[in-house]
């Protein structure tokens, strides 16, 4: 090669790196802006300080069945840490082979959502924890019998005292729920797009960013944003137009049964997209098994725009770099129960 | 201290030390005539040569609810590592909130019992693995469900053919069953009781050993013995005096139902009693929640003696020793569904 060529040549590949890269920064630029990586460390939560024995706690809690009245269903039973937090169902099943009224929505990352259901009724994860285990539809339990419950097992009392060292009654249903949002805040998945918005250009492939260039182009991000790429404010679903009864059914008007305000009617928080691969099926009412066809229906009801299917494939690309490294869970023995211990029970009562 | 009073007192205590230990000598020569101590490692089992790889993907089925038609219950619902290797319940509750029909053994240790199920109708835990699988009242599914379930997802096409090399067919149904098993095999638990049957006199108490004295003396060793102090043959149940129809069902006739000898009515396989005292409720019933209650009924229907209230709670001692070690398992991350695989269905489909 002559010498000018070559260096013509040299010029234009630099040029054409520095392109790219210019391109890259301007695309992480304006990512940073609306989203954010997750945290390198254990993020803090409001008026439960976070330690070892609180986690180890909240661990053996979380995957324990003697929370639920029938010794059947623990709370890893519907957010299963195996395969992605969530069950994998339309609508979990509970107690008596009830169904449950909306799709269970993972735990990983949840200490990051602005608060917690699809409605958003209860304003941390602390406060979540006790709703399940009450649930007639779910755990069935009253927070009376999971006090006794693990208050016969002396190895839980031992594990509540190391937990919340000082207090005069530890064992106590508050201070369960406060181990297992302790246990549920190192629940995190750092992913591909944690990395890429950390420098790393090469953690997304080119698709994963042409999708992420059509989700901050089409809009998503106006309710898809933030830490968890959703979970953090409210808004309507079907805001353009409302999709059939069967995704978004007329009985369930989410948010309107917290607040009780009309404006709320049809009102969800927006579903949090990290590890969103993993948790099919999709939308409270869990209908829409295939993220593509979710992430059409979301662009028409949402933003009133009907995506190209390169477009849709893109979107879902970039999602798929949501999927995170998933955090390593020793199981855990749970103490045995004694003949103190309430016995299980499969009744049915009927809620009053 | 006068040098002849110390000569006659350490010769003293060197004679008492030496029949103590003498005595332990003795009781322990008697044990491993009747018992044998868990080995240090993974046994062997006919037919399926286990594998680091196929362990692993046992693991991965072991705790996998797709395995089940719902998506809800996987082989650790009932055989929960987390509780002793079962569920804790009665009879344990399955596809349909169904009860199932008796007690959930443990999977611990289980690979040592010399069949599988109370019945022993299941040659070793590859024939058992397939049991619940297919049973309408635990997890309600069709090895057809099942292979097209794990077909769907190539990570588990990778792990099959990983554990399976240089077959043509890996993921099948009988592949799972081998899998599993692998798994189960390694879920050993050292205890004390093996570690003074291993030389260590300070692993038990004098309670304990006491205990072990009595369970020989009184009998107990006849049907309860072997490395799994049990589960290596098959009795009468109410070999003397029949218990209470609540205890032993009457329509409930045990191996009869496998081999329709009239012999062999109301006979079970002899419980395996290792880690006995995490896995209350207890006998083919699950009825009785005490263990020393338990014993106590043993004595009377299989030896036709009453203990005292001090025999009783010595052999109950005894039986702790038998907790052991549980496995330290790392809770596996599972595939995630496609677009292929199976939805689950609550449904009851009646059985034919």
């Amino acid at each position: 090669m002559k010498p000018l060529i070559r260096t013509i040549l040299s010029t234009t590949v630099a040029a054409l790196c520095l392109a790219g890269s210019v391109r890259a920064d301007e695309l992480r630029d304006t990512a940073v802006e609306i989203f954010k990586p997750l945290p390198s460390t254990i993020p803090a939560v409001a008026d439960n300080p976070i330690t070892p024995e609180k986690i180890q706690l909240g661990k053996a809690l979380f995957f324990d069945p003697r929370l639920s009245a029938s010794g059947v269903f623990s709370c890893n039973s519907c957010h299963n840490l195996a395969t992605g937090g969530d069950d994998n169902l339309e609508t979990s099943i509970g107690h008596g082979w009830q169904k449950g009224p909306r799709n269970a929505p993972t735990a990983l990352n949840a200490v990051f959502n602005i608060a917690q259901f699809w409605d958003g009724r209860a304003e941390d994860l602390k406060a979540q924890a006790k709703g399940p285990v009450q649930a007639g539809v779910e755990m069935a339990n009253t927070p009376e019998n999971v006090v006794v419950t693990l208050k016969s097992m002396p190895q839980y009392i031992d594990w509540f005292e190391a937990a919340f060292p000082g207090e005069d009654d530890p064992v106590s249903f508050d201070n369960m729920a406060r181990a297992i949002e302790a246990f549920e805040a190192t629940l995190l998945t750092p992913s591909p797009f944690d990395a890429w918005l950390n420098g790393d250009d090469g953690a997304m492939s080119d698709d994963q960013k042409a999708g992420l260039q059509a989700f901050m182009d089409k809009g998503c991000t106006a309710c898809h944003n933030g830490i968890n790429v959703g979970g953090h404010d409210y808004y309507p679903f079907g805001l353009i137009e409302k999709p059939g009864a069967d995704v978004l059914p007329e009985g369930d008007k989410g948010r309107f049964a917290v607040t009780e305000t009309v404006d709320d009617e049809y009102v969800f928080r927006a579903a949090p997209l990290r590890n969103i691969a993993l948790t099919a099926p999709y939308f409270h009412s869990g209908k829409v098994w295939d993220l593509k066809v979710a992430v059409q229906i979301m662009s028409e009801s949402q933003l009133g725009e009907e995506l190209s299917d390169e477009e849709a494939d893109q979107i879902v690309a970039f999602l798929d770099s949501l999927t995170g490294d998933m955090p390593e869970i020793t199981y855990p023995i749970l103490p045995a129960e004694t003949g103190d211990t309430p016995r299980p029970t499969a009744e049915i009562v009927p809620s009053e």
